[in-house]
């Protein structure tokens, strides 16, 4: 007899075949029929268990079941007589693989503390494995626009001598006779090294905040994108952000229909979102939210609500622009038209899901650079090896980092972060 | 005029574009001619530039190019008059961007310490170029056979309570008021509770080991890819193992053909891999080993010389399986045939490149896990949720680790672990 996954059922029509998975629910119709819903990590079959069909001994087996049991099944598969596009499984045997007495989590409400504790059989729920599974789509997108764009991966360490953004949130690690590491919080001052050699790269991997921020929107390990590009000025940019940005809406909707649809997110919201961005200046946006009563100064930066309120009436994410630079990072470059600003640009999405991106493009001029790091006081030992990517061949060039967790509640409309990642780890939180 | 990547150079034969790039290399032919070779990332491209063609004036500006410099060039490409598939670029003017004034690495040999103290240079030569290329197929190679073969990418985590592999080689992180996190050395135990979601599952992410070994296949940093699959026993397993490295050998050949050949690799002998693996048991290696004169026990783990021996005679990677307990992991099934052993395999490059898998099938008994992580001396607290996926719905399972370095090496025939990641993180080496 065959086995077969899930998946592949419908090639398997009126012939008897064996799955393998394990037991999501079950439900007794009368005394001689059960429905079982079976999954094996490919998808979901309902079963149908009869006992005029199965006969008495057969049919016993399946009164053991329980949830979360795995199992091995026999039986043939049928297109179900009414629903277009269903199949259902006729049983004709069941081999309980392992028992799972008194699975712990049940059909009523857990709390979010409880469910972490169970993190690893949490995820096995349909909310949660449809999260992962649209997590794997946004990842993968996001690699195809960029590698048929001439990006090259480029792993930028996660150990690091010194720190990019600041001090106050670092993780720092023993590192043997050197003193001490640091975890990357981002790949990006790496990056403009690779674009001297490849030209275009980018990184995607774990970053670390020591933040002490217990929100739906921060965890302290997360993953980023970062990418990098030589030859590519602040407007380039920002249309290759987009441009991403439409092809990982367009994927997910392609690759993830049941999943955004399990997960109740409103597809056409989802869809409406890939058309041209709106952009304005950080200036507008504080003269935008004034209007609205906001009280926000032109020096300011965004919370939450804000970025809110910014994007309420917008069906499509809106870049900000133009920032004062005296609250962006110090390799960002000046705006040539106005030497307090920096050519930097927020990407914030719709619906209330906040920043997706950041990026802008970066200081190429040697003496400009190397003040902006002395005024921040940062210790210029650390740039030195920044500054030569300035002494030697420097180019303009810009770039931009999506922060993948967050990108995907977007995408998913899963409110907590903690959801979108396997093991979220949080300031209270790293077991599992 | 239009503005072009050197990678489209045959599509605008004999039509004036624009390139930006860097200064390579240049050669005085004569007083009025000068090769001058180009690249932006995308490729490499000669430039002639003739006195007569050029003028005077433009003629000057390319004798006062130097190594790295960035440049913005002009001019005409031509298919090559002798060479079939190589262009030419006849040069009208070159606009310095960037100079690079005493560019520091040069023709003459540099040590290895003072080329990683550069190493934001040094990654513009063209072996590192070549290199990091490489990297970036065989990475997507893994990612694509995985996708196509029902894995779901599933990033297990980097901050974790307790240690796979033992605890002498962690690096210890402070963690709020929660006492110690620990960098990961593989995801493997996470991705046993996602394949219980998902089906098959991988991560694909950096690890650390705090090992003081300072050899050419050591990092205190570097990627690995865990791979785990349900329903899967030791043998297909191993047939997973096989089919994923030969697509990665195709791959690597199909795409990056100009790198091989610029790093003088082997391609005959990476050909001659893509063929059936071999398969001994670890016991018999030993008394192949012992047969050639080797000193060496029943109980032992090889050494580099050992797995060089090991391969000597063979064209293709050789699996060597069924362990003594004794010396492999814990969470490896015992082999019902021999109590001794578990079903472990670790896969063995020709050509002295020396392990690039390790694998097993896992144990997926309760009772015999638990009595392994008792007598290993470990503590029982850290692993009862790992122990929860064989009391619920615990089934038949199997995995197996690339380090992706490694496989680099083998694939690249880059003898030293150093060149294959951007930025090598060794027990004396946190910088740049």
């Amino acid at each position: 007899m065959k086995s077969i996954k899930i998946k592949e059922i419908k090639e398997h029509l009126n012939e008897e075949v064996l799955l393998q998975g394990w037991v999501r629910n079950f439900r007794k119709a009368s005394s001689k029929l059960r429905f079982v819903i079976f999954r094996d990590g490919t998808g979901e079959l309902q079963a149908v268990a009869s006992k005029p069909d199965m006969g008495a001994e057969n049919f016993a087996k399946v009164k053991d079941l329980t949830i979360e049991a795995s199992v091995k099944i026999t039986g043939i598969p049928q297109k179900h007589p009414h629903k277009e596009g269903v199949y259902e499984f006729h049983l004709r045997d069941v081999e309980i693989i392992s028992s799972s007495p008194d699975y712990p989590i049940g059909k009523k409400e857990h709390g979010p503390d409880f469910l972490l504790s169970v993190r690893h059989l949490w995820l096995r729920s349909p909310r949660q494995a449809a999260a992962l599974k649209i997590r794997h789509t946004v990842y993968f997108a996001i690699c195809e626009y960029l590698n048929d764009h001439d990006f090259y991966r480029f792993d930028s360490p996660i150990l690091t001598p010194n720190a990019s953004e600041g001090t106050t949130t670092l993780f720092e690690v023993p590192y043997f006779d050197l003193g001490s590491a640091f975890l990357s919080q981002s790949g990006q001052l790496y990056l403009e090294a690779g674009i001297m050699s490849l030209g275009r790269v980018y990184d995607f991997g774990p970053v670390f905040r020591a933040e002490k921020s217990k929100t739906r929107k921060h965890l302290t390990e997360f993953w980023m994108m970062d990418a990098e590009a030589a030859f590519v000025e602040h407007r380039e940019n920002l249309q290759i952000q987009e441009d991403l940005i439409r092809f990982v809406i367009r994927s997910v909707i392609a690759k993830n229909l049941p999943e955004l649809q399990l997960l109740e997110r409103d597809i056409a919201r989802l869809k409406k979102a890939d058309a041209p961005f709106k952009c304005c200046t950080h200036r507008e946006a504080i003269d935008f939210l004034k209007g609205k009563g906001v009280d926000i100064g032109y020096e300011d930066d965004f919370g939450a609500p804000e970025e809110e309120l910014i994007t309420t009436d917008s069906d499509v994410p809106v870049f900000i622009e133009k920032w004062p630079k005296s609250i962006k990072s110090f390799y960002m470059k000046r705006d040539p038209e106005n030497a307090d600003l920096v050519l930097g640009a927020d990407l914030i999405a719709p619906e209330g899901f906040g920043e997706i991106i950041g990026g802008s493009q970066r200081e190429d001029d040697y003496e400009i650079l190397k003040n902006r790091i002395l005024a921040e006081g940062y210790d210029l030992e650390n740039y030195e090896w920044f500054l030569d990517l300035r002494k030697y061949g420097s180019v303009p060039h810009s770039g931009f980092g999506i922060g993948l967790e967050r990108l995907i509640q977007w995408m998913s409309g899963i409110r907590h972060i903690r959801e979108v990642i396997p093991f979220p780890r949080m300031i209270n939180r790293i077991y599992p």
